[in-house]
């Protein structure tokens, strides 16, 4: 029988205890061994669990009692559960975590930390799919040369409301606040934060980059508005937050944002709360993995697969590699991505404008691909929308900056980057 | 240094070879031992090889070769490589193999006489996508609910084909075979017997039913005509062979036939070439797994996978559990499985005839969900297409037969299954 402690019985601690109890013979089938839930750390002790098992609130004693085989981390922060982890892994203790924000900044040091003893995280990223064990294991023949994921359900569910009811984006976020999709300050999911650092945990099983959330690209979905998903439609793109990580002839670019990508890609038709994950391996081609990103039960189910693992014996090194994964790759600076670009602006309505916005992306040596003048609300004022060919984020940050200076550009420009 | 022999080097194995080599760094990464293939097995020495290693006609030298520490079989049929599998099962050599085939009949054979020594087949089932490892470690805390699998490519490919631009099935095959997505002989993808194995594979790991192909129903798309493709359209549905293995109340219905699913579903979003198998957990819900089912470089892309995987120590069962997996499970057999159904029926344009159709079918207890009169290309005839509530097989044969006899039905009925 091996004996698990759970460190934060919320909805995913109370799920992992449910399933442990609930779908007990199969996975002990599975298992090769019966695998109980035996402890529970709780910060409020007086607060009612749907949980059938003990609860202490001193987490310490959970590690270290002699009754817990293996620590389930579910706690959420950073600092706190990376004392605790620590604790369990030097004590010899497994561990599993679903803690994306404790892996985005402390995942190479707690490799180093675990050394032998398996540190397993498969729902840290993407909820229930198990794409950490797709990257990990089922890919390890391949280079990898991208990954673009749909990595958060809130800003998904969002985008789809938008692109399919032409609903703003105000009202889509209220509604999703009222179905429970969003929390009341929604700012670590639709800003981006929440699938920056399931990519940063990506990026280091991919390429082996140690980043963190401050070093890359992180933008959100809330400058998205209908007339852009409206836009995107006709030229044949969806505009969809994605994780992107890809090599480059420089090294590796990672960033979150909302992309226009081709609308007939397999990832373009993941819809509502639904994640996906596209990886491109240089000899398997593109593969993609679909499924609940969230929720109790998906996320339990992830957990328990590693415990899973780690009762089977298996585990290798916990990013999945043991020494430098390819010589050589570094992070891109932000400002030395490249990409195509879509920009919006509003302009006052008379002869010359268009010139003088063309020639001030000319001077940045940007080259339009293709451009729509498009009637605005205000009568003496239009639209312009364009897309560029590649060039460096730097050139487009400074061409935006130019347009903005143009007396004739009024100061909101949009720009949503092409990923195709 | 772990060393790799190979039985049969055709377009697999040369790119299995060809990327232990070209991709040595990254695996050696991963794997944290360097892996090198050192010999393999051909049946015609004097053929010229794209593969820069030593061969030999004699599979047993390779296996007993003491230079060898894993064998991975390749050569395609079953009772020759069963023989040479467990002859270095029972060397203690692991094995790594991509032979559906084989895995069809002898799987559970294979898992006995393997016991502790790894048997790993990744490749065996949608080529690159590790549907395997998904299904027998990531979701290894759900009972499985369903399994609807595009597992045949070249089907996939016709089909996608047939449904864009209206052609007939002749011709797409005859397209399919020019560009070398078809045999000369077809009938081992068409007829749905590729995608049987693949699904029998995936019901013993889901569900511990240990079938044969002879067990279950196996039909293939050579009936699909352009009319019930653009019908199935005009009722919301793509048509897909789908390999599907599913819970249901009596045991585990198993069964791989060209199936109407809703066209909003993910995996009827599956075009071209490509691979996806969609699963239900219990716990975590729908996933599905989506990427290239064959080619050399893909295929291989998953036995090194698995050789990674073994190389890092890492094993468990064969099929995913040690001892019996859900008790009571057994195989329904073909003809008490229960489905929804597809009708298309040729008759005579005179009054009564749609009367004594229903009533045929409303006396072999068959109730009508929608129906359709339209137009055919003779005369004097018309064609009505049905499609019924659920109802059982045996109903739904018996009625067809009934048909058949009514001398205002012609000769020919297209059925096909639907699956919500």
């Amino acid at each position: 029988m091996v004996k698990v402690g759970i460190l934060g019985v919320g909805t995913v601690g109370e799920s992992v205890a449910k399933i442990l109890l609930e779908n007990a013979d199969i996975i002990e089938a599975r298992a090769g061994r019966k695998i109980v839930p035996v402890l529970g750390v709780v910060r409020d002790l007086s607060k009612k669990r749907n949980v059938d098992i003990p609860l202490t609130d001193d987490p310490m004693a959970l590690i270290e009692s002699a009754e817990v085989d293996i620590v389930v981390e579910l706690m959420g922060g950073v600092e706190e559960p990376y004392r605790l982890v620590r604790k369990a892994l030097k004590e010899k203790k497994p561990v599993v975590t679903a803690n994306k924000a404790l892996l985005a900044y402390h995942r190479y040091e707690l490799q180093e930390i675990a050394g032998e003893t398996p540190l397993f995280y498969e729902a840290s990223v993407a909820g229930g799919i198990p794409i950490i064990g797709a990257l990990r294991n089922g890919l390890s023949a391949n280079h990898i040369e991208s990954i673009k994921g749909i990595m958060n359900g809130t800003c998904n569910y969002m985008l789809t409301k938008m692109i399919r009811e032409g609903v703003e984006y105000e009202r889509v976020l209220r509604e999703a606040q009222e179905l429970g999709y969003a929390e009341a300050d929604p700012t670590f999911d639709v800003g981006g934060y929440d699938a920056a650092h399931k990519l940063l945990i990506l990026g280091s099983i991919a390429y082996g980059i140690d980043a963190k959330p401050e070093d890359i690209i992180i933008e959100g979905i809330e400058n998205i508005s209908p007339t852009d998903v409206e836009f995107a439609r006709e030229f044949g793109y969806e505009i969809k937050l994605l994780g992107i990580a890809k090599k480059v002839e420089e090294g590796v670019e990672m960033r979150v944002h909302a992309t226009m990508i081709p609308a007939e890609s397999m990832i373009a038709k993941v819809d509502g709360v639904m994640n996906a994950v596209s990886v491109v391996g240089d000899r398997v081609g593109e593969t993609m993995f679909y499924g609940p990103g969230a929720g109790g039960d998906a996320t339990a189910s992830a957990v328990i697969a590693d415990i899973v693992e780690i009762v089977r014996g298996n585990s290798g090194p916990m990013l999945g590699y043991k020494k430098g994964l390819e010589s050589g790759l570094h992070l891109v600076p932000p400002s030395k991505i490249r990409s195509q670009y879509y920009l919006k602006l509003k302009v006052i309505d008379r002869p010359g404008v268009l010139a003088a916005v063309t020639s001030t992306l000319g001077e940045h040596g940007i080259s339009v691909e293709s451009m729509l003048q498009k009637p605005s609300r205000l009568a003496d004022r239009v639209r312009l929308l364009f897309t560029t060919h590649r060039c460096r984020e730097s050139e487009m940050k400074g061409a935006i900056e130019a347009l903005k200076r143009l007396d004739v550009v009024d100061d909101s420009v949009t720009m949503i980057r092409i990923e195709k």
